[in-house]
């Protein structure tokens, strides 16, 4: 099975290639293919130092990392996901994860979801039919994704109305560290999880925390 | 400080009434006087099973509930929240907390929020200027505010506008069982928090859980 993370190379996907890579087939994709290649290089040096063998890891552009990938990741902010997922085909049949929060800085962090409810419902809206979206990771902060020496200790809401999907989506989430997945229902229950991440943020913020994250118990 | 349980006879408020009361002096408020006066009966009855020493606990009317008491907590379900609020008054200069979620089960829990955005902005609109309002407790389940011998180690955000008033809530709640305060922000964020409760009985529904609360870390 063959991840492709579209947006391999920024904040979140980068440290996810990092923890996926001696996991899974990793295809970190970028707008930048050179972007993409140095990634994968540092990545592939990270596995050396800490002596885990990665699988394999390609440096390519988005669009490479879609079409050659089983499960794509949306490792992209919401306000670049529109434009993003306009230049990319290759979409049918895949699953595609979509860990994607609508959100802003203003006085402090707002969940501001487009007319479609949730990020995950406009990306399933966008996307062919065959496409079947789930939304996950969406909690997990970009620094707790890069810290390898650190567990992941958090719990991962799993959104998606097709169960197949849902059900591999999971798989991977549980492999990953310590993270646990939970069935977190159809695809329309993804604003409530979207609009965990705004919280946390306010709860960072107001309360002088770093990357604050769930569980559920 | 008194404390008064507006709803103090339903699912909520009971569990509240018996959690609190020996820790506060609580003022069991109902529509029905006598309801509240068997509540309190029976909260006094088991604190001298538990061999606990209550501090006073009254059973009255709602209305008696917001008079007496210094800090007012609306157990209601967002269904009964405006028509309660409608026959109150006295809640001038008063510390409100709401831990009412705006809530409906279609195929799954649905966040529902009023045009105000949250039901605690809806109870600030409907209350005096002076009324400090603070969300808090929307994630504990009725099932555990009842099950005394069970500790509550969950995470409590606290959103309100007032700093006084909600340092004030933040240490109340830091008082009950293992429950851990923490500011949310401004009581616009309730929304976030507001939505958190459909989110963790979407996860007890599909993932055959009961009663999940949430631990930020």
């Amino acid at each position: 099975m063959k991840i492709g993370i579209v947006g391999g190379t920024g904040d979140i996907g980068e440290g996810m290639a990092m923890r996926l890579s001696p996991l899974f087939d990793i295809i970190i994709g970028s707008r930048e293919k050179e972007k993409a290649e140095a990634v994968c290089k540092c990545t592939l040096e990270l596995c050396d130092v800490r002596g885990e063998k990665p699988c394999t890891v390609v440096g390519t552009s988005n669009q490479d990392a879609v079409t050659c990938a089983d499960i794509i990741i949306l490792a992209i902010p919401f306000k670049h996901l529109v434009s993003t997922l306009e230049t990319l085909d290759c979409f049918e049949d895949k699953i595609v994860i979509s860990p994607v929060n609508p959100m802003e800085k203003r006085n402090f962090f707002e969940f501001v979801p487009p007319s479609e409810g949730s990020a995950a419902l406009l990306v399933q809206k966008l996307l062919p039919k065959s496409t079947r979206v789930c939304s996950a990771f969406n909690t997990i902060a970009a620094n707790k994704w890069r810290a390898l020496d650190e567990e992941l200790a958090y719990s991962v809401p799993v959104c998606g109305d097709d169960a197949d999907a849902k059900r591999q989506v999971m798989d991977i989430v549980n492999k990953v560290s310590k993270l646990q997945a939970f069935d977190g229902g159809p695809l329309a229950v993804s604003c409530m999880v979207e609009s965990l991440t705004p919280l946390l943020l306010n709860i960072a913020r107001y309360n002088k925390m770093r990357d604050v994250g769930i569980q559920f118990r």
